[in-house]
């Protein structure tokens, strides 16, 4: 943690302090995790959504590539080191209770990002039907 | 659940059902949540990540407006019911694990988003600095 944080830490902090303050005072949950929403610099489009712990996002704003936490695999995960698909940081913001962050990110590589082969993990819309919602596959 | 969900739901879905299918196979967390990012549909701005229970989920796509479930109030959410700030949903998507949203949305009232009065939750970058990070608000 950086000396800031330390001192902001030596004191609970205010709601003001969270969501109007410079210092982060990141609120990991219960596993230690925030919400990272990974979005294509581009074009705009959201390609993923994955999950960060304070290792992860400080390698990530240490060396300006995205570092996720693997939920499934229960490991820092530096996105596209077998697959060449490097997410480099343009921006990265903080929402107002500091619990989840947003990445604009080139991506290397084929420019893939989900496991699937496809550009973006959310390749499918919802269709309202009469009994409830499907999904339709982009392309289909 | 609709029906086509209640047949999927006799045999335990396989990976392919859940990334490939056309049939609602949700993820929920331990807590029935999932992710929910709402996106301005006009500028494609990141506007808030909050999540939506199965209740919450039905209700978006029955009514076209945006529901969340509030962790705070553990209540049913309709966003923008005392602010006028509803969110009418133009298009919504879900990833390849099913268990994480993207709508895009176009806002009522004065087109705010966030609690704190600004259009979205996002109004800090985090800039990188010498012993970690900090965060700059937009317009300082």
């Amino acid at each position: 943690m950086c000396d800031a944080c330390i001192a902001a830490a030596s004191s609970p902090p205010t709601t003001r302090d969270i969501e109007e303050g410079t210092l982060p005072l990141l609120k990991f949950d219960a596993s230690g995790l925030i919400t990272a929403v990974a979005v294509d610099d581009a074009t705009g489009d959201v390609l993923m959504v994955a999950h960060m712990n304070e290792e992860s996002l400080a390698r990530t704003v240490e060396t300006g590539e995205a570092w996720y936490w693997s939920r499934s695999r229960k490991a820092l995960w530096r996105k596209g080191e077998t697959s060449g698909q490097l997410q480099t940081v343009a921006e990265m913001r903080i929402d107002c209770d500091q619990d989840a962050v947003v990445i604009r990110v080139r991506v290397g590589g084929d420019g893939g990002c989900c496991h699937t082969g496809r550009r973006s993990c959310f390749y499918r819309r919802v269709e309202k039907t009469e009994d409830g919602f499907h999904l339709v596959r982009d392309g289909d």
